[in-house]
This record gives structure tokens, C-alpha cells and sequence, in this order.
């Protein structure tokens, strides 16, 4: 009864405020693991990026202005005429096989021969993270990331209440011995290890990517340990030289799930990924799919296989890698002439820089300030899931236009000049240094 | 060592067998819930179904042949014409808000005064049944669902480990008292019973309805024993005399989160449904969205969005009716005809009819002699948890054409009294009651 009670003297005093700040009476009925669905950074910015006077290097919106609308539109408007019954029905959990075949096509550039009956189509490659991670993740399991790693992936594993754990990178990548003494480490601890998520190609958010040497000792020293490797592969085919690295799945095909994703290489709004498995684990991956979402879209489905087969998407892709590679440009002249006091990687493709800062400005904190001067980026703790970070940023050159770019840093240089001054200003030192 | 050994002669065995037959080196490294993972049986039903001289009245299929496919291919040209750029981007988590400002008016044809800033779009309804099962079901916890209840809803909560509890309906549909009686009992048991999952509209699997009396009933006890509500109804627009009752969701909406679909009322192949939510559950149903697939696909959502506004879609949704309507009677005037030793419910919208076979006859040892004569239906037991439902089959009439439902029914009757010839050739009584 004093519960009744309790709860009658707070709704009194709540009445007539709007639903969404009354306490929530479902507090204590959520599932354990929804305490850990978090806003990701990169969403508290998404308010933020869609001013207009804002030049955001904050976000990973591919640029897909140079489609061929006219001819997608053409293509759209004879699949539904003549295929209007099957591209608007259900279809099957698995994919529709002609599409299957087709990815399979795509995945040859990379030097995989997939079997498209182990291909399963995700919506979106991050559905084909959450599945995985599901499938293998019980709380408290350890997944060994890339430090620092996918904003999107670290979402998934905290929501499934995986310990995440980082290994160091340098300019080739991951590098195999830190991988090798960090798993050992941890079995050795008692920790079940149950995979690498690992994006070796123009990393997110790094831009680094891993050297072809190291592909085959990645894969070593996760068989020797017995640890499955997840390899999300989304930025693979933009690289600016148009060199294609062979795939870590290539060394190690029974250990190996192989994510592919069709929005940076054509676009985003079909939300079409994939999953590529052995046969064991692609089966439960289907029937995780068919409970998630009994099929994916066949307009989807339909509408990317006939973009495959009737279109030139190979040279779409040099087209984009052509767009990108000249952003990556004026994202390095930028900082070369505006930021000398930071470092930064120089990516080989894709559409990410990782930014150092100078010694002691906070990523976190200078945000606020940098929206105030009309730029935005991602600070780099969105990008750690042990709080590390505050010394860098990522910054996108991928979706604004090169002369914006150029704005962008030099907006910025002027936020992380006025921070370092502050600092001084503030720092013992200059204040005497006593204690 | 043994073990060892013993593997080594299985896979000496297997040796040269296809991957998918080899031993599973990943068994190990499942999370405890991939175990739950089943094949569904309409699933396996699946490579039957796909023959074409088989008469399948097995799955739920909507017969989408009536769509204006040439208009639906004018709009789609226009969309991507006009709006590419944004067609083919990446969306907001929640969805795109024009959109969910046309569910709204949807919604509204069924009583439901929505906020669309409480909607979220989902890959078809099935993921919204996915993403709230997450949100609540930690192992173990209890859900209430009718007494038999939708089978792709059952395969989440078994995936999710949840304890599901049935509960009694009659032609009004659920119980109010029976579900009173069963929450009390189970509470007082300890258990943590989580949510109520019902389908109040022409249910799927049992066809029935129900009662608008009885719906504030079911949501005033689901609120005495603060126990969540999850309505989902996909064929609540479906009505055959074109009555639309108000959603439980009316009755109570702190307390329930509403699913609504578009695939049985335009098509399923764009894979959009949707959540209605308090606010408190609705910010974390997006969340969990951005979790699993980043944003719902625009092509979808502005394809949709589009149909609702341009199109009558109201209209088709009458068209719709006529159709299930005719078939409907196709099915009991079969079944009035041809299996009379059963009993049956007669629906008053929706997709399916609930047949009882005579006593003693098994819906699932039947199914593989019913396929032998060329016909398919889905087995009772696929719609509960605790494999009750051998005395029941689903039979669908929404695909197949109405002479084929009624072929099928003949079919179906021969192979039901060939069941009964055999049992009674069998039954202690025949054979002498010896024992």
C-alpha cells in the first residue's frame, strides 16, 4: 500500500508534464542488458550536423551524388512493372539466390571464392554485427577490438555486455604480436575469448590499414588460439590507388565471418549487407536473421542485383575513389597548413583521418567549443570502450565538398589553438606550479 | 584424451564430406541462447511449398496481385528522379518524420490518436517483436501469449529464453478472467512475468477475434498486475464487413507497445513495420534500432510514405477484403463439404482458419502423407511453446486462388480419413482392447 501511495504522490506532482519526463513505470521491467543501450556520440551529434551552417567532419554519410539517378530510376521502374508480384512479396531468411551469386562476384574483386549458398543478406553489414555478436556473445565474453575501433560495433558489444578489449595498431594495422600476447593474456586470466572484430582495409576511424604481410599472421594467431575472427570489410574497394588487399578470410576460410556492405560502394538507403560464414555458424546466422526479420527486403534485393548486372558498378566504384581520394587531398592540405601542432594519419583510401591533438586538449570537452565555432567532428573516446581517447579525433572528409573541408579545419585549427592557449594559461607552470 | 580420440574418429568418418556435414569447430564458442535457435516448421515447409503442383495452405503469404504495379512503377521513377540523393542515404534512427506522421493517420483508422514522435520504424514488424523481446526478456522471464499464438513469435521468445505461459481463448478471443487467473498464479510462483503478447485481430493462427467488450478488460488486468502489453496487428485493417475495433492500445496507453505492419495491407517486400510506444520504452526501442540496423531503409520508408499519400490505399485495403473475403468462404464452404468430421473457426478477417482434427489423428505425423497427396498446412503445434497443438492444423487461405483451396481441402479430407481408417484399424477397441 505505501507503494500505491508513493507512486500516487508522484504522479500528482508530475501531472500535466509531457509523458516523456514522468518517471518511467517500466523501470524494473527492462531486461538486464538494456541498461547498457547508450547513445553513441556520434548521435548526440546528429542535431547538430544537420544545420545547415555547420561544416561537419563529425559523420560517415557516404557521397552519392555522382549516381546516375536517371538510369536508377529507368532500372527501378522495369523491375516493379515486371517483376512487381516476387520484388514486392516476402522472400527467403537466407537471401534470394541470384543475389547471393552476385555478391559472391563482388566479394572475386577481393580475392575471396565465396560459395553463395554461405552468403546471408543483413540489412545494413551492422545488422550482421548485431546477429554475430548475438550468436557468440554471452555476458562477460571478451571480444578483442583494434585500438581504437567502429563506433557502431562498440554499441552492439556493449548492448550485448561483451568486455571489450583493444590491441594496439600502427601504421600497417594491427600488429600481430600485440594480438598474439593480448589473447594470451587473457585465456591465461580465465577470460573466454570469442573473437577479433577487426576492419583491416582504411580503418574506421584510423584510416590505417592492414599490411598485406600481416594478413596471414593475424589469421595465424587467432587459429592457433582457437579465436574467430569477425572481419568487417565496408571500405575494402575504395582504396585511392585502386590496389584491392586480399581478405584476412582468404587465409583462414573456417575461421573466418566475413562482413560486406553495399553502402559505401553504391549507397546506403536499400540498407542491403552481408554476412559471409563457414557453413556451421552461416547456418545459425540464418535462422538469427529469419527470427530478427523473417526476410530481408526483396526491393532491396532485387533493385542491387540488377544495379550489379546491368550497370558499370565497378567503374562507379572508381568514381568514387577518384571523389574520395581528392577530399583525402584537401583534408591533409588542411591540416598541414592549419593544425602543424597535431598529428595525423594519411589514409590510403576510405573516408576517415585520425587526429592527435596537442598534449592535454580534451576532444570531449573542445567539442561544445568547436560547435560554437560552426564545425563538428567525432571525439575519439566514441571510439574506445575503456574511456580512452580524449587526445584524438576522427575527422570525415567523405560527404562535405573539398572547399568546405578546407573551412572546416580552419575553423577547428582556431578552436584547438584558442584550447592549447587556455591551457597554458592554466597549466601549473605558467600558474607558479605550486604544491 | 578420449575425447580427442573419439572426435578423430568422427572426422576420419566425415572425411571428404562437404564443409556443412563436418564437425562444427565453433560449437564451443555459442553464446548459451544460440542453442535455442530452431528451425520453425513452416521453415522447413518452405522447399515444399515452392512446388507448384503442390496446393500449399501453409504459409501466410498475402496475394499481392492486385496492386496498381504501374502507377506503384511511375512512383518509384518520380522518387528517385526527384528525390535520390535523399532516397539512397542513410535515415535517422526513429525513421524518416514525414513518414511517421503518415503512420499516424493509418493508426488513426483504428482509434489510435498517435503521436508520431512515438513511432519508430522497424524491418517489418517482426523485428519490432525482436527488439521489444530483448528489451524485457532476460532468461527465464515469463510471457503471456493466447493459446495457440504466432509462431515467428514464439521462435523470438524461445531464442531470447523466455518461459512462455498460454493462455485459454474461446470465439471472443483471449480470456480476461483465464489471463487474470494465470498472471496471479505465476506471480505468486515467483515468477517475473514480463508482458502480455496477443494478437487481438483475426489471430493468426486461430482466426478469431477479439470482443471489443473484453478489450479494456484485458488492459485493466494486464494494469492491476503491472504487466506490459505488446499488440501486435497486422491484420486488424482486414476486417471482412470493414469494421475496425479500437486497439487494447486505446484502453491504456501507458502500458502498451503496439506493432503495426504493412505487409498485409499493401505488401511485404519493402520489410517496414512499426512500434508505437510510451516515450520512456520508445527511446530505448531506438536505441536498440540504431544497435541493430543503424537506420531503416529510406528507399522503403519514402516508397511507403509516398503510396500513403498519393495513392488510395484505403481503397486497396477494401480490394483486399473482397479477395480474403471470397476466399474465406472458398475455404468453409471446402471444408463444410469435405471434412465435416472436423471443427473449424470461422474468420472474420485475416488469413487463417483453426482446424480441430478428428480426435486421435496427428496434425504433424499427418503432414508428410498430406504432402504425399500434394497439399500442405502448417501443423498445431508449430503455435505453442510447450508442444501442445498435435490435435491442430492452420490452414491458410490468403495465397492460393479459390478452386485451389477448395482442391486442396479435398485433398487434405482424403488424407484425414485415411488417418482415421488407420487409428481405428488400430485402436485397442478394434484390435480386441487387450492390454
Amino acid at each position: 500500500m505505501t507503494d500505491w501511495n508513493e507512486l500516487d504522490v508522484k504522479e500528482a506532482r508530475m501531472a500535466g508534464h509531457a509523458q516523456g519526463t514522468h518517471l518511467d513505470p517500466w523501470q524494473d521491467a527492462y531486461a538486464a542488458k538494456a541498461a547498457h543501450l547508450k547513445e553513441s556520440e556520434i548521435r548526440a551529434l546528429f542535431a547538430v550536423v544537420s544545420r545547415p551552417e555547420v561544416v561537419s567532419l563529425a559523420g560517415g554519410m557516404p557521397n552519392i551524388s555522382d549516381l546516375p539517378l536517371d538510369q536508377l530510376a529507368e532500372s527501378a521502374h522495369r523491375l516493379i512493372t515486371s517483376h512487381g508480384a516476387q520484388v514486392l512479396q516476402y522472400g527467403s531468411g537466407q537471401g534470394w539466390e541470384p543475389f547471393l551469386e552476385s555478391i559472391a562476384e563482388v566479394m572475386a574483386v577481393e580475392h575471396i571464392s565465396a560459395d553463395p549458398g554461405n552468403i546471408s543478406v543483413t540489412t545494413g553489414s551492422q545488422q550482421a554485427i548485431d546477429i554475430v555478436t548475438q550468436l557468440f556473445i554471452d555476458p562477460g565474453d571478451v571480444i578483442v577490438a583494434e585500438s581504437p575501433s567502429y563506433v557502431g560495433a562498440l554499441g552492439v558489444f556493449a548492448a550485448q555486455q561483451a568486455d571489450v578489449r583493444h590491441v594496439e595498431m600502427d601504421e600497417n594495422g594491427l600488429i600481430p604480436e600485440a594480438l598474439d600476447e593480448r589473447i594470451r593474456d587473457l585465456k591465461a586470466a580465465g577470460h573466454r575469448v570469442k573473437f577479433l572484430y577487426t576492419c583491416p582495409n582504411y580503418h574506421n576511424p584510423s584510416g590505417v590499414t592492414l599490411s598485406e604481410e600481416r594478413r596471414p599472421q593475424a589469421a595465424e594467431v587467432c587459429r592457433r588460439h582457437h579465436v574467430l575472427i569477425v572481419e568487417d570489410n565496408p571500405y575494402g574497394l575504395l582504396g585511392f590507388s585502386g590496389r584491392t588487399y586480399p581478405a584476412i578470410q582468404t587465409y583462414w576460410p573456417d575461421g573466418v565471418v566475413y562482413l560486406g556492405s553495399f553502402s559505401k560502394i553504391f549507397a546506403p538507403g536499400f540498407r542491403i549487407g552481408w554476412a559471409y560464414a563457414p557453413a556451421w555458424i552461416r547456418k545459425k546466422i540464418v535462422l538469427s536473421l529469419e527470427s530478427a526479420v523473417l526476410s530481408p527486403s526483396m526491393v532491396g534485393q532485387m533493385a542491387l542485383h540488377g544495379y550489379l548486372r546491368d550497370y558499370d558498378w565497378y567503374g562507379q566504384v572508381t568514381t568514387y575513389r577518384d571523389m574520395y581520394r581528392s577530399r583525402r587531398d584537401a583534408m591533409v592540405d588542411a591540416l598541414t597548413e592549419f593544425l602543424p601542432t597535431c598529428q595525423w594519419t594519411v589514409p590510403d583510401g576510405g573516408f576517415y583521418t585520425w587526429v592527435k591533438l596537442p598534449e592535454g586538449v580534451n576532444s570531449k570537452t573542445m567539442l561544445p567549443r568547436a560547435v560554437t565555432e560552426l564545425v563538428a567532428y567525432t571525439p575519439g573516446t566514441a571510439f574506445y570502450a575503456d574511456g580512452q581517447g580524449t587526445d584524438y579525433m576522427r575527422l570525415s572528409y567523405c560527404y562535405p565538398p573539398e572547399d568546405e573541408i578546407r573551412e572546416g579545419v580552419r575553423r577547428l585549427a582556431r578552436v584547438v589553438s584558442r584550447e592549447v592557449e587556455l591551457q597554458h594559461m592554466f597549466s601549473p607552470d605558467r600558474s607558479g606550479g605550486h604544491e
